[in-house]
């Protein structure tokens, strides 16, 4: 017995085996791309922050996709380094495909598509084959994928070079980024800090240079979160919209409320630019999931041209968001007064009779499809997980059915509150939300509580954009002394905790960021209103500076 | 003991005395406007098949709504008596409402809107103020709706009347038509024969002339079976399309094989013209599952104005349809070719996958919803409800979502199909499937067994519009004692059971149909497609005339 216990005590366990091997050969992947000498053509291919001009420069032959690829590598070793933001590193099979892309450029003279040599990068849930799509989870390891998910087939259809996949948090629900198998990623400004989740890996990642364009997917703000914190471009369109096909996801099957993918990027042109190129190759016809709706030109245009109607939305009534998160809000609604553009109330009701609908879909079958991914390799289960699996007991169909009804009501009510609330000024209806996306900048590992200023338009399926606006300033931001903060009542425990982690002292410098809300399929207008409010905030920061 | 037996007995149960009292109310509704007078304006007005011209009449005061609608009100009263096609019955409602649209065009000389006047009936599951929705369950019963379903909404505001609603079957998903509360609906030709289901009092109904347009649902064939057997037009757009809230129905809450609304005509143009009509009134801006597609005219108009490539597929491999089902199918492949489409053939593969898929979620709950519907009133279990609830036990929410899984991966292998198939001669891909409805035509009560023909496309959310095309002809089609049908192998119980029923001799003058079948959201392609295959037609019926 003794024996047996000691043999048990001593004997690495199976997942343990997995996280080394993987490990291994992360880092002989890794190494020959270390430590090297600065580069100033390198340093000047990454300091461009958007997709068109760098694939009109490489097309033009002044840079070689092999310089680009190369530049991009390295900064992301660096980046992995510092935050640990790689799962699955490619860097070899990326070199190789750029010399491919060189090749095809100096004999045919055009490029092979619009993302002709761009550096992208995927959420390790993206297929690509040949290589690993572990979700976080040991039990995935080692068993290759066999295609590429339709997206990867389309981006790299269209010249675009996979870099590496990146770390997501154990059941990929959740808004931080840690598992066993990969370990724990970084902020990376601070490494006590969390750089978001679940498209963690990405957020650190694209904040350090390391990637011109990261691939996320969204249940519940998990490309937003990670925008926000990292000071990043985030967008979440509605489901049917972008492929999901070859995306492997924890809980996969339900599909009422929807997971999407969605990019992450260093510029919104840069997110513009990918999410009409893909739509524009026709995703529909290799996803029977994806909607035959086409790029609408004209409705991206069309908010460009005139005065807005913007629905503030500064508190959703069950988590106060931290002082600066308010100031930078109230600052972009401010600016957008200023111009024209009518500003008015918007008021949360209906949010927690969604919230409190959606969690129990996460949770339908008593956690049996993450026990099981967990289980598979034997990793041990994060305190988050646990909490989640253990949250409630399986529903039946039927109640499953009951809940979808339920759905469909609240979803019904927030239609009609869109109908109903209207300028007083021009009597119109409101185009977009303007929002917080979480309520506090990046904070200390395993702090985050609410996500509720995100998840509530996954459970409607609306579009949202998330835009870098300002950081924390200790100078300009209320003390954590002043009675404004001190003295506030908190609503609730999680309301008081959020209220507990401020401090413009230690969250100092931390990125902030406004969230656009457009109603179900708006992805042109959302992105064409955060064009608005990109100029009117570059505008302002030139006037400034 | 022998008390309480003899008490049992004698006592009528409940729903049968619901059954009674619905049954009162709804004769002394219909009694005033049985029996009148043959009128010779009332006829001319039911002969007008349809929709825009008899709404452009009304406009023009060559006939009043009230003419228009009394005199539909009194065949469907003739209707109702020769089939029992009918449940709710709003006649008083709708004269008062055609006295009131009268008023308004008097006083305004516009039309209220574009379907001014215009007489519709609905399956009894589209909620309407003030009426029951029963769906065929008495527990149901004398619970009136309390507002509008959307549709009904949307229709009545552009000036449409609701004469009544009509039957459909116990549990909404079968065939035929038949349910405790109303009983048995039967076919306008022959009452020992079925109009088809589930929306079979709509077939019944307007087949003889009791309505204009009949709105019925479909998630397996419903609004297609009972067009094909009545000889009318029959449209499943894909969901998402046309508004469902406010339409109770049987697994309400299971939406991954979704049921749709759709209209049933007696002219393809009424079809087009009313779809058309509430996707231009913005459905998305009421109902939070419908999609934000408006009508896309050009791609209606593109197809009418080129050489089509149409996919022939007569048999599906599981059932054999009768021979007069695929002597019409053929007839109008043939004469596509004859004016320059192309017809190629086109497989089965993967239908038997889809359906086999398909049948688990019927039954996910393991009949929990349709037992608790029926048992509410105490109805007793017609034998083909016992046998659905009855079939599988429920599964786990788990094992739904793995079901979904499953479901998205036959989808995508359906998806690629479409990409693969091309024609020989073109190269181009196919526009459209041409294919039976049914495998035979309307057949005695009780006898219809195969649906394969139209529930694969709601499998795959596809696009599907039924024609009428000629009837079973005894001096043409094969006879039964002709050795290609007396010796026929059958490849299954069903197969054997559906070659039994052929007879064209009982058969004779049944109507017959082809169904044309586009991808998802191909609804103005469809449309547009049929409008050609309907212009060749009447094209070769004037010629033969």
């Amino acid at each position: 017995m003794s024996t047996m216990i000691e043999k048990h005590d001593t004997e690495e366990p199976r997942w343990q085996k997995t996280k080394s091997n993987k490990a291994a050969l992360q880092a002989e992947a890794i190494r020959p791309f270390l430590d090297q000498q600065p580069n100033a053509v390198h340093d000047a291919i990454t300091a461009i922050l958007d997709v068109e001009e760098l694939a009109s420069r490489i097309a033009r032959q002044e840079f070689t996709a092999h310089d680009v690829v190369l530049a991009y590598i390295r900064k992301a070793a660096t980046a992995h380094q510092k935050t640990n933001c790689l799962t699955e590193v490619l860097f070899t099979e990326a070199l190789q495909r750029a010399h491919t892309l060189d090749a095809h450029l100096a004999n045919h003279s055009i490029p092979l598509g619009p993302l002709h040599g761009i550096p992208i990068t995927l959420k390790d849930q993206f297929d690509v084959q040949g290589a690993d799509t572990t979700l976080g989870y040991s039990g995935r390891a080692f068993k290759p994928a066999e295609g590429d998910a339709v997206l990867v087939e389309m981006l790299t259809g269209m010249g675009a070079v996979v870099l590496a996949k990146t770390n997501l948090p154990q059941s990929i629900m959740w808004c931080e980024t840690e598992n066993p198998l990969w370990g724990l990623t970084t902020h990376p400004l601070k490494p006590e800090f969390t750089p978001g989740g679940s498209t963690g890996g990405e957020g650190a990642l694209l904040a350090l240079q390391g990637s011109l364009v990261g691939w996320g997917t969204d249940i519940g703000g998990s490309v937003r979160i990670p925008a926000h914190m990292c000071g990043l471009y985030g967008f979440k369109p509605s489901s049917g919209r972008l492929p999901y096909h070859g995306v492997p996801v924890s809980t996969e099957g339900q599909e009422h409320v929807p997971s999407v993918v969605g990019p992450l990027a260093r510029s919104l042109t840069s997110v513009h630019l990918v999410t009409k190129a893909v739509i524009d190759a026709k995703p529909w016809e290799l996803d029977p999931k994806v909607l035959p709706l086409p790029w609408r030109e004209e409705a991206y245009k069309e908010v460009q041209s005139r005065p807005l109607v913007i629905g503030l939305l500064v508190d959703d009534g069950v988590v106060r968001v931290h002082p600066p998160v308010e100031r930078v809000v109230r600052e972009v609604a401010a600016k957008l007064r200023e111009v024209g553009h009518e500003v008015i109330d918007w008021d949360p009701s209906g949010h927690a009779e969604c919230i409190r609908i959606m969690d129990q879909y996460y949770t339908a079958d008593g956690g049996e499809d993450i026990t099981r991914a967990v289980s598979a390799g034997g990793d041990p289960f994060l305190p988050h997980v646990s909490a989640l699996v253990n949250r409630a007991p399986a529903i039946s169909v039927y109640q499953y059915w009951q809940l979808n009804r339920a759905k469909v009501a609240a979803q019904r009510a927030y239609l009609d509150k869109w109908r109903r609330i209207r300028s007083p000024k021009s009597g119109r209806e409101v185009d977009v939300l303007l929002t917080p996306t979480m309520p506090h900048s990046a904070v200390p590992h395993r702090a985050c509580r609410w996500v509720g200023y995100t998840k509530v338009w996954n459970f409607l399926d609306y579009t949202a954009c998330v835009l870098p606006v300002g950081r924390v300033d200790r100078r300009v931001d209320v003390a954590r002394a002043d009675a404004r903060v001190a003295e506030y009542a908190p609503r609730s425990e999680v309301d008081r905790w959020n209220w507990s982690l401020y401090d413009p002292d230690g969250l100092d410098g931390m990125p902030l960021s406004v969230q656009l809300v457009g109603q179900r399929l708006e992805e042109e207008k959302v992105l064409g209103i955060a064009q608005v409010v990109e100029r009117l905030l570059r505008m302002s920061t030139s006037q400034a500076g």
